[in-house]
């Protein structure tokens, strides 16, 4: 008696798990521990993979499994036949896409990627421009296959990719909400903050104490080290499966915190990860949400709750032991004036909580033109630098801050940046639950206690996986919908409130 | 118009070494980076890319393209022709073994290794036996098929997926030489050194320093770290493709030499893959000539050019440069004769020039009996101490330091002891004819010069690849078949010279 089709849908899916946990592991590599000389060797091996992944999952073995099994869904349980849909979403996402296109992109990416850098390290557009240009034409073909097999707008198929369940018009109606407080809100915020300056937060700190400092308080967090590693990249990132999590971030000896909230973001991702169904580990249903809901995890454990005068309460004294630092500078009202300062900046990732969803809204718009052909690649510098001072009234004086800033478009991840401020708004609609349920969370946080804090985000999200969509996620969460009022109402009570001798009661 | 077969078949084959270094990767990484709790996840990930290579290979496509390949061979170059021959050997293998059997063989040995473990460090033999017992006759099962596929003796069938092209008449002519001389050269030598007994080389040797020791020492010698790494792991190993090599040594604050010289016998193998024909880099027939071959060279640098007196002129102002070490104990004559000394001891890895030829012996002698069950696993423990007592004329306490020493058996690498013994053998006689050919070699060595070296290397050695039978390219290299004089040559003159203050002229 051989397996039903679901049985034997659920052997294929663990098998692709496997793979894309290896291709994990070689991407990690590649950013952590590769010798510089060996990229290309890495390159034919990640497209060898690829490759065979995309060739597993697109077989004719899996639609007819899928049809057979979907045919029949009697006697399944709810996760299997969400399993079963989550299934069937890579499937279509994956064939819709044909292989000699996947292989033009991956060509034209990594070509474009490499001259993207040199392009930015010597601020000259022109390098680029051709590459990118090439890179636009492609994945405009892509949206519009993935558009009509997915039955969405070429744009909304792109967005699909990433944060499924996310439409257009879902974006639309937060940036509009953000729109009409966001400016007068930083222009407030800002005008409070020159009020009373915080005092520098000067030293020198070496990279191993910070990472001492960084494990200690990871772990108070529940990272489990003995499945998972802590390292440094160029860029903070988080990669890997639950069970073999991989962290990094970038340590700077003359500021402290940009390693240890680096690393608190990516352990939001690595929490979430962490998190999700045991039991579907390797299966679709046992994934993460899509990029926006990732995002929130991120930035609510970074931006909400480390960027708080609970967290900086426990986390102060763990600074003054593993450096030896002390002084009225690194008194918690001090060092959160720090980690709230809003400044109107020209780079994305320096970007604070309220002038960041600027940044976002500006890439969405031109990324949206490009594709749509209502903006030319050679236009894009000056597109980009009247955004900017429409939005934040500062220019870039150069393109290098300016729209050679991010890797993205060069990658051909058109439709990624809206998750980002997606993340941020749905942190903000989370928190303000989480807040009502865990009535006692700042006292627990400034005690370094953070079970409060993860029981309510097993319950109300990492435990799901990809289980619902993540509107329904959302409503369950919060009990409303998806939108920017609740992210407003937080960032107005943080940046707008009273003197910090009052607050800090 | 399509391409060829012979040139499909080279895509394929690309794609081939493509997974094989992202195998490796995963390996390099479970022994060196990931933590201790992934070890699951990691088998998953391993279990699933040997699957699908194994599935690649032996596709009813890679078969039809070999016979159309082979049925017309006019007009391919002499590599293209010998590259054929290696893919249906490769095929050939992977096709002879059910991927039932496999599969099997994968789950005891992963049990057994675990068992193994446990059994050694409680010295327990009992644990481990009823795992031995399964592995062994799984492996008389794949030793039948393989060997009815290649129309060879079983044994022999292990022995050729190892070494290709050894035979168990080549390994028994070799010991035969071996046993005849060795046990009275033994003998000799210690008689010899006990009559001039080293002073200690004691001192605390920091591991940041080891490590830079040998990052110079590596790098004089010519690996390329902007295309490699040098890491610490439990036992030392190479790991990695040409254009990512990954060695590692094990670094102990007591002893300076055992992570140098464990580095450069790594080095010895990581020089030899990187001097593969660059041009058949991914195919084939670019790959190194089998196990024997390889431990020649890690056996030829390490035994032979680095435990000399030219090297330790070389390495011995490093020495004094990176720890200030001094005194006449660190004199070039006291660091050979430390590096050369010879003692009958238990344990195979810690095994000088002189006795190691002896543990393999009785590990092929046994793991021969094993298979052909002429020897029953429960009475292995017994047979091995008197083994050893016959040979070496010591008797181990326990079965940690007897039978249970060696992970092979567990692991399922039965025929994999004899290239040992063979690497020392071909060392010896590929030694005799570079110095032959090499007049200057060692006035180069003591100046830190390695180019002489590795040039004959590259062009007698290195250079081929797998294009010719092992058999062959030691007779191209040195005018002789495989035999065991010209090591025992070498042997000869190192350890009975006459004393030091007339041989350091």
């Amino acid at each position: 008696m051989s397996a039903s089709p679901y049985k034997q849908l659920e052997q294929e899916f663990k098998r692709l798990h496997a793979f894309r946990g290896a291709l994990s592991l070689l991407r990690w590599d590649a950013a952590v521990m590769m010798p510089r000389g060996s990229a290309d060797i890495r390159g034919e091996q990640l497209a060898a993979l690829e490759t065979e992944h995309h060739a597993l999952l697109t077989a004719p073995r899996i639609t007819r499994l899928l049809d057979r099994a979907q045919a029949n869904t009697q006697g399944l349980q709810d996760w299997q036949v969400a399993n079963l849909r989550e299934m069937r979403r890579q499937r279509d996402h994956a064939i819709a896409t044909p292989v000699s296109l996947i292989s033009r992109l991956a060509k034209a990416t990594s070509r474009a990627e490499v001259r993207w850098l040199e392009a930015r390290q010597q601020g000259k557009f022109e390098l680029f421009a051709p590459h990118l240009e090439e890179v636009v034409h492609l994945v405009r073909d892509k949206a519009a296959l993935l558009g009509q097999a997915l039955n969405l707008a070429p744009y909304d198929a792109l967005v699909d990719e990433f944060s499924p369940g996310i439409t257009t018009a879902d974006i639309d109606a937060m940036f509009k909400g953000l729109s009409r407080r966001l400016p007068s809100l930083i222009r407030e915020a800002i005008a409070a903050q020159e009020s009373r300056p915080p005092a520098p937060l000067t030293g020198k700190f070496p990279p191993g104490k910070q990472r001492a400092l960084i494990v200690e308080v990871m772990k108070q967090i529940g990272f489990p080290f003995d499945r998972g590693r802590l390292d440094e990249s160029e860029h903070p990132f988080t990669e890997g499966v639950p069970g073999d999590m991989r962290v990094t971030t970038r340590l700077d000896p003359n500021d402290l915190f940009s390693g240890l909230l680096g690393a608190l973001h990516e352990t939001g991702h690595a929490m979430y990860d962490l998190g999700l169904p045991q039991d579907w580990r390797d299966q679709p249903v046992g994934r993460d949400r899509g990029m926006a809901l990732e995002e929130s995890q991120s930035l609510l454990m970074e931006m909400i709750i480390c960027r708080s005068r609970p967290f900086v309460r426990y986390v102060q004294p763990l600074i003054a032991k593993h450096f030896g630092v002390g002084g009225p500078e690194w008194d918690v009202e001090n060092v959160y004036a720090h980690l709230t300062r809003v400044r109107r900046g020209l780079i994305r990732v320096d970007a604070d909580e309220l002038t960041y969803p600027l940044h976002i809204m500006l890439r969405y718009e031109l990324e949206k033109q490009l594709l749509s052909g209502s903006l030319a690649v050679r236009d894009l510098p000056d597109a980009w630098k009247k955004g900017m001072e429409d939005r934040l009234s500062i220019r870039p004086g150069n393109d290098s801050e300016g729209c050679l800033q991010d890797v993205h478009w060069a990658i051909g991840s058109f439709g990624y940046f809206p998750s980002y401020a997606l993340g941020a708004v749905m942190a903000g609609q989370l928190y303000e639950s989480l807040r009502s349920d865990v009535p006692a969370l700042d006292e627990q946080l400034a005690r370094g206690e953070f079970s409060g804090l993860l029981g309510w985000l097993r319950t109300h999200v990492y435990g799901l996986g990809a289980k619902v969509p993540v509107q329904e996620l959302l409503r369950g969460a919060t009990g409303k919908p998806l939108s920017a009022t609740a992210f407003i109402r937080y960032i107005e009570a943080k940046y707008l409130e009273a003197a910090p001798s009052e607050a800090a009661a």
